[in-house]
């Protein structure tokens, strides 16, 4: 199945990356694409605003992952055109926590699960970190970040 | 106009990175450049010491970010020689933040604003992140991180 | 002396990395390896979990961060199936932190120790990033990421 197809499959349709003044959605360097800190903006409002142990869930913070995920992925097919062939290199959340939160693989796991579900297991599945920052901007729960390899 | 002229007419002389024990201020492998993480530090002191939301205004924060990014130059230009021609892949913006603090991005911008001042639209811009950290080395308010890519 | 010797001389066998469904241990790109965030994780459990500045002391926090620093060579090692010749390009210490604790360079070094005594001045010494994080994955006080070139 193609990527495209999978897509379909899942019912996921990708956003256009937002046009911004200071930095680019995606960025090419040879066969590596880096794509920016997506939070968890859809539709013009980020999903389950706060922290993940003070107010947002687990099950939240897992939603929020995905939407995080859908806004990376648009940003890299905007800048490649498509996504067949990618392959995850690495793959970052960082996830708003109190000091007391410690389950970000938990949130992380529903990034990982849908770029294995999108890119397939040999593609989709990389390196990876979980973490637990204090604060994220536009105060999303979440935010991710891709590395990924074109050929 | 060239990035040495930039930077003059900006009235910015790039410091030399600090001599350190056990890590360099900058590693190339092939044509990208790693830059370790900046902290506020001129002229041996950090500027406005301490957080975002409790007691570093978002103009400190600004301009702590401004001095990381020109000790991030002031790497990059030491390990190349020259930063003509030098692109920016991916910049990182860890501020140190109150759990309260969401506006990461107004603070990261002033390092994306003076990236597109020395290296110009096309090369200064490139992928970005902005993360609220809990604290940061010498109590910084800002740590600023650069890959850049060079010809 | 080879890399292998001087693990040997330090006392040190590598740990097999776990077997893990959504990730990998590390991922290689061309001459590059992304390691997965490493926590301090020897024997199945965490090294002193909790906080720096918080029941955690620089002292633990340093040993921790010698955990996941052979942890994260496992990684590597057990992808590329021996460390000669490796060379370290960027280190990124993630400590669980307090908003008071800014030492975070301390039990950083600890890792950057390490890593030059095992693969050596030249190729052991990187790029670096020291960060103080809110919290982290199973309460560890440190993790490590490393990428490293290989020939």
């Amino acid at each position: 199945m193609s990527v495209q197809e999978r897509l379909t499959a899942l019912g996921i349709t990708l956003p256009d990356p937002s046009a911004l003044a200071l930095y680019r959605p995606a960025v090419r360097t040879r066969d590596l694409v880096y794509v920016s800190g997506q939070v968890a903006m859809r539709d013009g409002a980020v999903v389950h605003p706060g922290k993940l142990g003070d107010g947002v869930s687990v099950e939240q913070g897992r939603e929020a992952a995905r939407v995080c995920t859908i806004n990376a992925l648009g940003a890299a097919s905007a800048l490649l055109g498509s996504l067949e062939g990618v392959r995850v290199v690495r793959a970052v959340g960082y996830v708003a926590s109190t000091p007391e939160f410690t389950d970000q693989s938990q949130v992380m796991n529903s990034a990982s699960e849908l770029l294995r579900d999108v890119l397939g297991e040999e593609q989709g599945v990389g390196a990876r970190l979980a973490l637990g920052v204090v604060s994220l901007p536009a105060n999303s729960p979440v935010e991710l970040e891709l590395i990924l390899e074109t050929d």
